[in-house]
This record gives C-alpha cells, sequence and structure tokens, in this order.
C-alpha cells in the first residue's frame, strides 16, 4: 500500500495506536492466563486484575461502576445483547422502537425480533436526521419495553438529544438503549447526568483493537444472554475473555483528549467550509450543529459517490461512500434516504471520516483533489449538470 | 508475574506466538481498511485480499473450500452459530442430539433451544468418555435436525469417532456439528474423508489470537445468522471484520506442524507415565489411547485439585482444576461425573495442558513436585487414605 495515501475513509480510525498495541503485548507473551483461572494460581490472578482494571477504565470513562460494564466482540455484539437481551428476557412478547437511520446491527436485530413476533415501529427523522421526538413519544405504547435511539449516525453524524430522550422514557419506566459507537470519547455521556440504561460502545472506532467492543448496563437491568456458555463477563457474555484486547481497548480510551477532540473537529470544520466555498451544488447531509466531530458527509451533485472514490484513490486519497456495509452492496443508503434524498443524493454523498493521524496539510490537499475530481466528472457525467441546463 | 514459572494448565496454549503478532502488525498499521470498502480504494483491496488469503489458509488446513469458513470471535460463538442457526433455519421446531460432556458452549446453547420448544436428547459417555454410539442410533428420530458431538473433550481429552458418527448420519439425511476446538490442528479433520457438515474452530488453542474463531459449514448447508447487521461473512455474520486477527488465526495454523504434535504428545505421555509409576492412587481420566496430544487429565485421590494447584504455584508451576469455567464455579465437573466419577474424583482431578514452549524438563521437574505435593496433602487430607486406613 501507499504510505503517502491520506486517510479520510471509514477506516481511517481503525489504524491501532502504537502506544495501544504496546499495551497488550505482556498479555500475548507474558500475562496470557484465562481469567477464569484466578484462585488457582498466580499469573491467573494477574489477568483477572488485568481485566477488571481495563474495565474500570473504560466504565469510568462513562461515569459508570466497573460492574457495569460487559464485554463483547464489538459493537455489533453490544447492538444485538442490547435489543435481544432485552425483549428475550420479557416473559410476554412486547414493543420495541427504533429510528429509521439506525446502524444495521441494531436496524437488523430489530427485523429480527419483528419476525419472532415481536412488535417494531420504527421512528423516522427530519432533514438533518435528528429524531422527531413527538413522534416517538406518540408511539410509545403499555407494552413498549425499550427504545433504542443512536447517539450519532454512523454515515451523517448527526447527534440524537438522548438526555431528552432518557428523561422521558425514565418516567414511563421504559428502557432506553444508544449505540455511542460513533461518539464514544468524542462526545462524553455521564451515566449519572443522563438515564440511559445501556449503551453500546467500540474499541475500532478509537484506535483501539477490533473484535472488541461493550455493552454498559444500568445496575438493576435484567438481560437474556445471547451468547451461551460460560459463566465469563457475571454470566452475561459466555467465551475466553480476551484480556489483551480489553487492556488494548483501555489503553485506547485513554489516549483520547479534549485536545484531539478540538483538533478533528476544526479539522472537519474546515474541509466543510473550504468544500463549501469552492465547489458548486454541493449538500452537507447532515445537521451543521449537531455533529460527531469525526464526521463530515457531502453530496457531489451529478456526480456518483463510486466515481469519486475511484479518482480519489487514484490521486492518494481513501474516502468512503455511504457506510461500510452499504459499500459493499451497491444499494442506496438508508440514511440518506431516511433524510429525505433521492437516490441520486444518496449515491453521490461522500463520507470523511477524521483521525488522530489527519492534518490540516491533509484536508488543504483533499480539497484540492476533489474540486479538480468533481470538475471533471462533472464534465463528462451522464447525470451531468451540463446536460440539464 | 514469574518468567520461571512452568505453565501446564489450561492458558498454556494461550500464549500468542510472536510469528503471529508479526503477521498481524501490517494489519494494524498500515493495511487497517475494512475489508467491505474494497472496490472503492486501493487499501480496501488489499485488506480484503488478505482477509480472503487468511480464510483459504484456514479453510484448506481442514481441505475445506475458502466459501466454507465463516469468522466469529471464537469458539463459543462458533459454536452458538452451528446449534442455533441451524435451529432457527428449520420451519418447524426440531429434535437436536448432542452429548453429556460437550463444552459448555454447546451445551448451554442446547438448554436455550430446549427453552425456546426445541427437543434435545443428551447422549451418555462410558468411563473413558467415549459416546455411546448405538444410544445415540436410538435416539435419532424423524424429525432429528442435527447432532452435536465434540470431536475431543476439553478436559479429558477423549477424541471421538467423528467419521463413524458422521458416516451413520450421512445416511440418514441428519446434519452432523463438531466442536473441533480442541484438536484443530493437532488431529486433522479432513472433510473430504469425513462428512462432517459444520466444524468449531479457534485460535486461542494454537497459540493465535485470542477473540477469533471460525466455523466451517459444508457447501449447501442452510443456517440462520445469530449476529445480525452488516452484510459481513456472505451474509452469515454481521460485524467489522477482524483482519489483523484473521491474518494471525492463520500464521497460527501455518506454524503447527507434525514435529510439534508428535513432541507434544510424547511430553504428554511421559507425564502420564511417571506419575502412574512415581505416585499411587492415580486414576488417568479419559481414554489412554484416543486422546488428545496435549491433554492429560488425572485424579489424585483423597486429595483436593484445589489444593494441589495451590501448592504447585507456589512452587512455579501451573495447572488446573477442570475447565476453564468450572473453575469459577468450584462445581464439579459434568464431564468427570459423565464419565461415572464421583465429587471427589472431580475435585481431585488435574488437567494438564501440553503447549508449543513445554520442554522435557519442565515434565521432569513438574512430576518431581506432584509426588511431594501430594504426598504431603495425603498427610493432612481430611478426605485423607490415612483416615481410610
Amino acid at each position: 500500500m501507499n504510505k503517502d495515501m491520506v486517510y479520510l475513509d471509514n477506516s481511517a480510525v481503525t489504524r491501532i495506536d502504537e502506544e495501544v498495541l504496546k499495551a497488550m503485548k505482556p498479555y500475548f507473551f507474558d500475562t496470557y492466563a484465562v481469567a477464569t483461572s484466578e484462585f488457582a494460581y498466580t499469573m491467573g490472578i494477574e489477568a483477572k486484575d488485568a481485566l477488571e482494571e481495563a474495565r474500570a477504565t473504560i466504565a469510568d470513562s462513562l461515569n459508570a461502576d466497573t460492574e457495569e460494564l460487559i464485554f463483547t466482540s464489538g459493537a455489533t455484539e453490544s447492538n444485538n445483547l442490547a435489543l435481544k437481551g432485552v425483549m428475550y428476557n420479557q416473559k410476554e412478547k412486547g414493543h420495541l422502537i427504533i429510528s429509521d437511520i439506525e446502524d444495521f446491527s441494531v436496524l437488523n436485530s430489530a427485523k429480527k425480533l419483528e419476525k419472532q413476533g415481536y412488535e417494531v415501529s420504527y421512528i423516522s427523522v427530519d432533514e438533518k436526521g435528528k429524531v422527531n421526538i413527538e413522534e416517538l413519544k406518540e408511539s410509545v405504547r403499555d407494552d413498549t419495553v425499550l427504545v433504542s435511539i443512536q447517539h450519532a449516525n454512523q454515515e451523517i453524524g448527526t447527534v440524537q438529544n438522548i438526555k431528552e430522550i432518557a428523561e422521558y422514557l425514565e418516567d414511563k419506566d421504559i428502557l432506553f438503549h444508544t449505540d455511542a459507537t460513533h461518539t464514544f470519547k468524542r462526545i462524553p455521556i455521564d451515566t449519572q447526568e443522563v438515564p440511559v440504561d445501556l449503551i453500546t460502545i467500540s474499541a475500532h472506532t478509537i484506535h483501539g483493537p477490533r473484535g472488541i467492543g461493550a455493552l454498559y448496563k444500568r445496575k438493576g437491568v435484567k438481560i437474556e444472554k445471547i451468547m451461551d456458555g460460560g459463566f465469563q463477563e457475571d454470566n452475561l457474555r459466555a467465551g475466553l475473555e480476551n484480556i489483551p484486547s480489553a487492556v488494548g481497548f483501555a489503553k485506547a480510551v485513554e489516549l483520547i483528549t479534549e485536545e484531539e477532540n478540538e483538533k478533528i473537529k476544526s479539522l472537519r470544520d474546515t474541509l466543510i467550509e473550504k468544500v463549501e466555498e469552492q465547489i458548486e451544488d454541493v449538500t452537507l447531509n447532515g445537521s451543521r450543529e449537531d455533529r460527531s466531530p469525526q464526521n463530515a458527509n457531502i453530496t457531489f451533485h451529478y456526480v456518483e459517490g463510486e466515481s469519486i472514490t475511484l479518482h480519489l484513490d487514484m490521486r492518494g486519497f481513501a474516502v468512503s461512500t455511504g457506510s461500510a456495509c452499504f459499500s459493499k452492496s451497491l444499494e442506496a443508503s438508508h440514511v440518506i434516504l431516511g433524510i429525505g434524498g433521492d437516490h441520486e443524493r444518496a449515491h453521490g454523498s461522500i463520507r470523511f471520516t477524521f483521525s488522530r493521524y489527519n492534518t490540516k496539510e491533509d484536508v488543504n490537499k483533499i480539497v484540492e483533489a476533489i474540486k479538480d475530481v468533481v470538475e471533471n466528472l462533472r464534465e463528462i457525467s451522464p447525470l451531468g449538470k451540463k446536460g440539464s441546463e
């Protein structure tokens, strides 16, 4: 691969930090015990301690107690566990509410539950991707068990007002889950301030290892296990504890600073500003104000997103179209459609994801490249503005 | 931790090989794209290629096709996916058969299915841990969908005759799953020779990374997804692909040699021989002949296994009692009870797991230590032989 390439695509954040790997290493080679052997011998105790210390660090970043954090294999499993775990735990099949623009792991867990006889309501969002809270309130029923609304969107970065939603649901005695995969450590959630019951987080979005995530579960909230087997994770998630990755996850949490978040936000704003200034017929998808710091999502009208990514790749820039999952299917993004965009807008949308490793120079260079690429593509585009003029 | 410690406990095999980490590194720092971005830009293609190359290497070790391998987060998930995936895919709730001594991830997946309305038969094993094949044949019904019998036992190492079982079930048109977590790469399974439909394997038992496993699924076998979300893994397992770990898994597969398996087997045989020669009132649990090469499980009568592990720990040796999961619960092992052992035998049982990093000298030293520890403990034991004489 090309070392000079600039990564602003959705894998930008999956580059592991050197410090993370350094923290993991002792648990690959020295303290490699399984945590459940803890009272049998010394290394087992050390391994167990390392796991619990990692758990404490991560829980602390949500202002939560250590025992409120369940390690999983990632955000997908955490979302599956939150939705299915809560719904399966009900004696009667109940009602679930999610938004139209949730990540696939929430959306398709809900659809699976629907197939199994549960009822699901889907709440629409406005043109900025903000959940229609009045519609949410009207959808609440006597048998509503759980509401799952993401903290920020995976594609357009729109941040929901989870505090307002959580407080409303707390009064109604309805459980509230939020998928915070794309805001964790970027926009803090204080579980003492926000009465949310379940939170999905992941290491891979903050330069931690892949294959590990966690579910925050407020004390007292009952869920049924979906990964059956041994008694690990307080008997809520079976499987050999992944101690090296848990330690790496905790290190990734520690490495994120307020300054970094400010820097990333400023890079994002610079990109949006320059693109809007210098390129005609662009639409910023999502909310301008309530937006995750690392995300910019822009539709370049009259051109295909796929063509833009390919041309930018040849020039040394990696960006994404749609979500990671969509990039394969070539279907139009349900998120862009959800905010009222048509297929043309969905296909012309480009997602930029900013990471620890991006610089101001990257932004200046990519804006120049996009300008050039988009102009060239518009010249020859069959959707072309030219043609419509 | 103590670097001079000798590890023969169940974490012996979880020490990652330096070569494995070396193979993973480029995918942490250089080729860190998500595999689903493959047609958008160069690094995506390289990441996708690395994932598929790893898949091919692992599939090849089972003489299987690349597309027959599904990556999961580990053996626990693979077992959950095999059992639930097959049973959920049935239109009618059907019948499942497993053995009495399966790993918890199979046992508790079966129990979950039972709770959900499926029927499960549990097949007993003989005093060596061999599945009663006549009982298995008699348990087969018209609505039997799946049989799950492990390749080798997690605690006592007994190897089942999966070829005989697979061939019998193939004739009856019943699906057959085997949990090969504890034999993978130690006792080969050739999927062209053995008509098994699903095989669970894991990286953590062969000095690969934790948090990654796979399920072999023969072409044409239909399963329902249990991890809902994106379209990864041929739409059979959602979640961001863990490319670094997949690459590490493949490297771990490549590093296991026939010579190493012979060496491990010989260390195991030496330990068993010396213990039986030098210590009175011991019972080898499991089969002497049909046994996974890395496993020795011995009951030292009249003493508690927990006391032995603690005293051995103080002398610099790590061993296990029962399975990894049991070590926490202090319940008697269902495996030892399954082979007709009583609670005393279950609690006095010690499992030795041999790895790449053990030597002949380790074996000589540990035998001396055990001899001493067991003699001392028997002197003071409340279960004591002394008392009963």
